[in-house]
Order: C-alpha cells, then structure tokens, then sequence
C-alpha cells in the first residue's frame, strides 16, 4: 500500500511544484518556506484579486495569475525593491484543469520574467468568486526602502508610463461608451483590455526610485486618490497639471472623441504604474537613469506646501474639482 | 478641504492602525512594510480560513481571527522558529462595525500575546463567503528550520497536548452525536469547542524542537495523514500506538461512551498540535525541555523503515484499516 495524497496535495503537485524550484521553496513539500536575506532588509506586500471585483470572470486565467502576481510587484517596484519571492493563497469553488493549467502557465512565466520564484502556498475550496491573495517580499539595501512620506515642496511629481488605460480597457469589457468609439479600432481596444487585464508593474525603475525619489508608491486606485495619500503621509500638498498627465494614443482618441473623461481616467484604478517625487536637482538624472531602464517617466507638476488636497490644473491654471478621488471597497 | 480618505482607508485606519505598533509596520500608512532580518533565515507561512469551511459563520469574530492567526504561528512552532510579524488579507462582504471591531481586538490581543506584530494587509469585498488569509513570518538561526524530511528509523514519534478534540468540538456544534452524549457535561462541551474555534499553537515548544527533533511538522489535517506525510518527505514509516495517543478527558468520556471512534479522531483535522521525531537517546532531553516550556508531549511509537503508510496498532499490536487519512478540501 503506498500513501495516498490527498486531491489538494495532488492539485498542489501537479500545478505549482513544478514552480516552485527555488531552493528556500524546499519544492513546496515542507510546511514554510525560507528567505535568506544576507544582510538586506525584507520589503512586504500582500495585495488580493477578486472574481467580480478586480477581473471579470471570463478573463482568461493565465492574465488572472500574472495580474495577481503583477500588482504586488507595482508596490514592490514603487518602494525600490528587488522581487525576492512570493506565496500564494487560492480559494477556488472546484479543481478545474483547463483553469488551473492556465493560471498555473501564467504565473511560472511571470515568475521567472520577473525573478520573483513561488515559496509557498494554501489552496482553499470556497463556495463564492475565487480569490487570489499573494504576499511577496522584495530586497533592499538596509534603510533603504522609498517611503510614502518624504516628498518635500519644490519636489516634482513624476509618473511613469500612461494613466487611465485601464479604466478605459474595463469600459470596452463592459460594452460602454469606450467600446462603442473603438468599433473600427481593434488594435485600440485589445491594447486597452491588456491594461486592464495585465499590468505592466515598473520593476525596471526600481533601481532609479531607490536612488532619487524622496516618496514613492504604485498607483493602484487611481492617480488623484493616491497622490493624495502620498501627501497626506509627506504633510504636503501638489499642483499638478493635467494636461501633462501622460495617456496613450488609444486614450487620447476617446477623449478627443468625448468617449473618455480625463477626470474618471485620473480616479479610476489599476493603473500600476509608479508614482513618485524627485527633487528638482535630481530630475535629470532620475530622467537619465529610467531611459536606460526602458521605462518613459513624464513630470506632471510640483509638490507644493499645504495640507489641501492636490491641485488638478487645467490648460488655463484653472483647478477642476473632482466628484471621485479614487477606487474604494467599502 | 481636507482629504476626505475611503471607506477602505477609513476601516483599515479604525480597526486595524492601532495594532500596527511595530516599526516596520509604519503605521499601515506605506505600502511594504520591512523586516530586519540581521543574520537569521526568516521562515515563512501562508494559511487561509475560509466561512462555513474552517469555521462557521456564527463563530465569534475574536475566535475567527484568532484561528487564522494560530493556524499560521502552529506552522512557525514546528519549524522551529520565533514569530517575527504577519499581514492579513480579509475579504468581507461587508464593513460590520460590531464584527470588525470584534475581530481586530481578538487578532490584536493575540499579535500581543504571541509576540507576532501586524505588519500590512489588504482588505477587499466579495459577495462570497469571508476569508481570512495570513502570511505570517519567524525567524531561525541560518540554516536551522526543522523540516518535514529528516526521520530516521529508531526515531520517537512524539506528539504535543492532545488529538482529535477539534473534530470532536465540530461534532458538538454541528449537534451529532458528541453533542447528546455530553448533554449533561457543559464544560467538557465548551472545552471541545473551544479547541475547534481557538487552537492553541505550541509555540512555547519551539526551541526544543529545534534542538531536538530530526523532522517536524504540525498536525492540522488529521494525524494520521500528516504523519503519512513526514513519512514520505523522510521515505520512511511508522509504527504508532494507539492506545499512546494522548486523548484528553471529555475525548476518553466520548470514547468510552462510543460517541466517537479513535479512527475519526486520528482523521479530523484542526489539531495544531506538533507532530516530531526525536531520537531516543535524545528523548529525556527532549521531553525535559518541553516541561521547561509547559507543553505536554507524548511518545506515540517509532519510525521505522520502509515506504508503507504509516500502521496504527491496537492494544493487541494489530494494525486497524485507516478509510480516510485526512481532511481534504478537492
């Protein structure tokens, strides 16, 4: 008679052990994991995706995975840390093959693109929308995290990438005006659905951040909302200027269209990309060193003093006031 | 005007804030959190508690965030090693002030209690069921984990506390048997349930596990199948005592009133007691050590060699048939 594992310890062994080949994983067949961490301090990050909440059911599972994985390496990214590794929990209503073989293809893939390997995980069964939480831990040097506090008034405020192309991604999902005004524009849509579905987290920069921002985070649940955080944690206010809001070609056709508003793309969430400020001296360089990280970093305007919330400017200096900051649960 | 922070900031400010005292924590008000690691491995373990799988939905608040949080530092204790922090992620359906205020104080209470500080999370909404899932971290001296493979034959298998009375607690609730044959004995009852709603992780036996044991890992899905799984992680069997197995006393009443069957009791799951093989010259050390510490141990038979699954033997040393090694949730 030979042991007979159980069908959560198959399910593990079919679909995650073969990811988990990093030596502190132990091949997932211990109870813990470990990190060794010679010397850095540990960064951590737990964030969770939800069924229904933050992807649509029919999304297909290997973006599910990379999303899930992806919005935790955003936040490791945005405080300078080098990905280190992650656990996985999965709350599943059953054990579906074709699911499970995708999400698990999606996120080994992720895992070694972004040298982040899976030391652990829990597999539930639920009888609601399935839940991917992870928690990751990044490196950096001793003292060296980039924290939400520290932006000074002088400082700009930098951004990477473009903002608002996945709200816009979840507008064409959802068959709403965004859909609409891209009917004879696949390219557009499929750029923006990508957005939505899997962000593109900025872990290239976080050399750049670690070395010239004075504040940084990921902007997750809309950049007005999140720039707002940033300030009240650094006890200042920003201008910021929105026409030098960065946005992609897709985006900027709805608005020139009046399919998209510039006000929901800025409150929207799932942007992901890298919120951060930089003192004025060092903006050259930080400019520098994210060119030769391959990722466009655009200045959208000042960290000013003050307790107010941020300043959105428009073309003629005029402050418009913003019904929804940002992307709440509750 | 003021920053006017979400509902999700908001709970996270009320209920969870105050727990975060730890340095690295930041206050909950960054998006990492950081552990020092000065030298040693840091251990990690992710566990996830699911409504109406792992405990019921008229489960107190306090005792659900206990359990989640137990579960994970009862993983810690048999790896050796001393808590060092963890991060929640709760999926609500949603804000109940009376349930969160009610939750954050037993989860509070215990971080205190167990020397394991909160150090970030993420709080989301899903229609579905409640979920708690924990990351939790400690640490050891580098290389020192004790692992599930190790045993060797000629080693002890010894137990910590007492086996089966979670599942016998569930019986209680769920008004089977356990519940009519203890009508008249309320404080055995609430004894059984208590084991079920709050383990009691043997962290206290952390040390001399480390110094004593050549494999170890925590009994959560039954004994009989997580001994079955040390066996294969080490590639050898056991040979365990029944009558050795340490039952405590409304478990032996139920026993004696054949209101529950060893079997079942060996198969239950939520134990969280620790599960380690010690050598026997090592033994006297072992077991002083784990009086020094306050925690009952028991020598429940030997490994042995071979790749069979592990025998139970009766008072007569004949093997019983095992139909369900352990809790499975696929």
């Amino acid at each position: 008679m030979t042991p007979n594992p159980s069908g959560e310890d198959s399910l593990i062994a079919r679909y995650f052990k073969p990811l988990a080949t990093d030596p502190g994983a132990f091949g997932l067949v211990d109870d813990a994991a470990i990190i060794p961490a010679d010397g850095d301090d540990i960064v951590v990050k737990t964030d969770a995706i939800v069924e229904g909440v933050h992807y649509l059911p029919d999304d297909p599972p290997d973006t599910i995975a990379r999303k899930a994985l992806r919005v935790n390496l955003s936040d490791l990214a945005a405080k300078g840390a080098v990905p280190a590794g992650f656990v996985l929990t999965l709350a599943l209503r059953q054990a579906d093959d074709a699911w499970l073989s995708a999400f698990a293809r999606g996120l080994g893939e992720d895992a070694a693109a972004f040298g982040c390997p899976l030391l652990g995980g829990d597999t539930v069964s639920t009888p609601g929308p399935v839940m991917v939480s992870i928690t990751a831990w990044g490196r950096v040097p001793r003292g060296r995290m980039v924290h939400r506090f520290g932006a000074h008034p002088g400082d700009r405020v930098m951004v990477s990438g473009t903002i608002g192309d996945a709200a816009l991604g979840l507008g064409v999902l959802a068959g709403r005006a965004e859909a609409a005004a891209l009917a004879d524009d696949p390219a557009a849509r499929d750029m923006l659905i990508g957005r939505y579905r899997v962000p593109q987290p900025r872990n290239a920069l976080a050399a750049a951040v670690r070395d010239f921002a004075t504040a940084s985070m990921d902007v997750s649940d809309g950049l007005a909302g999140d720039l707002s955080k940033l300030c009240v944690a650094s006890g200042v206010s920003a201008d910021i200027a929105l026409p030098h809001i960065p946005r992609s070609p897709a985006a900027a056709k709805l608005l020139a269209l009046g399919a998209a508003q510039l006000e929901s793309m800025i409150s929207g969430g799932d942007d992901y990309e890298i919120l951060c400020t930089v003192p004025a001296a060092q903006c050259a360089a930080f400019r520098a060193a994210a060119e030769r990280a391959g990722v466009a970093v655009t200045d959208i305007g000042a960290i000013v003093e003050g307790a107010d919330v941020p300043r959105f400017l428009d073309g003629q200096g005029r402050p418009i006031t913003l019904t929804r900051m940002s992307f709440s649960h509750f």
